[in-house]
């Protein structure tokens, strides 16, 4: 559910938000987003996720005019107007009110909106997620995008697999799940995939915390490593560090999640609490 | 310009025209839409193109819950309200208001706009388009969906190029412009692809308009083709039926409209004059 909105700077609750019709995200697809949340009350890496958000308009090439401290003081604001301790956000950024229905307009519109943090059942946890594969490359990997199409259409055929997530592959070599990054261990080595990827933030903190402690390769991983891995796991801003024991119907490994994803997961959850402490 | 619209089948001035944020079209790229015209003032061929907008949906998955004859009613009354003679309608599908940021609603969002008839300068028909050449398919070439991200990452490229448009082709297969169908002829032979593209409803009128002068080719075609055909053209909606006459910088034959081509334009343009007399 959403609360509230900035809608170019003018702040609203969320069901009264609106944009006219001739927004060229809505009309032509040109828009993107980024989507972070706060723990303990305080906004988690959002530099970071602020970062990626104009990396991704420079990369589409829509303009960003924009103080880093005017976003900040405007998702404050509506954090605080909200109530609740723990939030997320979503920024949304499109090409702007086309004065031709395919030009981009020469100010971009700027949503800010505040969302409920999405229940993750505690077992997703324990007993891992199952996962389905499919042959996709997203169109513009480094963005991220609003184009789900894929994810969207895809939906039914996750669900009747008992599924809850798509891991996405090409030409033999896998990329990313919908949403959130691939890891895997094979014994003691980490690795995941760095090209072809929208670089997430937990991705990033994964490596942070995984690097004394393990081997990390950063490199390209094919669909067949998949089958010899001793762990797979996904990172997000939503599911964190989540375990994957089933892909496309066959256990990874002993379809259990793994010691070491756990124990990166109880680092995480660890740094999530000390950060603001 | 746009002059009225239908939300939800609420006429208002387009320019009060809006959505809500939740939009699934807007948050995730998950919408379609289609574009017609009129010529003397009656809708060309909108049977066929509300076909095709149909098609769409089926294809992407959202639902259709419309009567033919409501959406001709709505783009009547619509018409009725510019009071010009002329004008074209934009219409617009999404998966409709998401409950959670990523799961279409149970009812989508149609948008009917009407807009100008974007003008197109004679000398385009008598001296021909330059375009540019993309390697690069289509997600879904045979829904109309919003995705535009590409060519408008182009458009400077497009412009620097003295051009107007882009044709994409993938592993050496040319397949459609951005917006627009491919012909050309090899002598009296006609030639358009036929797979991974969007089948415009001004392509079908040109082969049956060609059906009994030329023969007929839909299969496909090569990169390398284009620079032996004699003429080489496009199909839209806006363009009709438009000589290309430079590609990439060098001219396609004698770099002058092809004697065909004209002669299927002005087959076309006696039918835009005749359909409605």
């Amino acid at each position: 559910m959403a609360h509230f909105c900035s809608i170019n700077g003018e702040i609203m609750p969320a069901e009264r938000g609106h944009i006219f019709i001739n927004d060229i995200g809505l009309l032509r697809g040109y828009g993107l987003f980024d989507y972070c949340r706060t723990y303990g009350g305080q906004a988690f890496m959002r530099d970071l996720y602020l970062q990626r958000f104009e990396r991704s308009a420079a990369l589409m090439g829509i303009s960003f005019p924009f103080q880093k401290d005017s976003i900040w003081q405007q998702m404050d604001e509506l954090h605080q107007r909200t109530g609740m301790q723990d939030i997320s956000f979503r920024l949304v950024l499109t090409g702007g009110y086309t004065p031709d229905g395919v030009t981009p307009a020469e100010s971009p519109n700027l949503l800010i909106i505040t969302e409920d943090i999405p229940y993750v059942a505690p077992e997703k946890f324990t007993k891992g997620i199952h996962i389905i594969t499919d042959e996709y490359l997203r169109e513009l990997p480094e963005i991220k995008s609003t184009n789900y199409v894929r994810l969207i259409m895809l939906r039914h055929q996750i669900k009747a697999a008992g599924a809850v997530d798509v891991l996405f592959h090409k030409n033999g070599t896998v990329s990313e799940l919908s949403r959130s990054n691939l890891f895997l261990f094979h014994g003691n080595t980490l690795v995941t995939p760095d090209t072809n990827i929208l670089k997430g933030i937990t991705r990033h903190v994964t490596l942070q915390l995984a690097k004394n402690i393990y081997k990390i390769e950063e490199r390209p991983v094919t669909l067949e490593e998949l089958w010899q891995a001793d762990e797979v796991f996904t990172t997000g801003t939503t599911k964190r560090i989540m375990p994957i024991t089933m892909i496309d119907g066959k256990p990874v490994a002993d379809g259990k999640p793994g010691r070491n994803t756990l124990r990166l997961l109880e680092a995480f959850n660890e740094l999530t609490k000390s950060i603001n402490a």
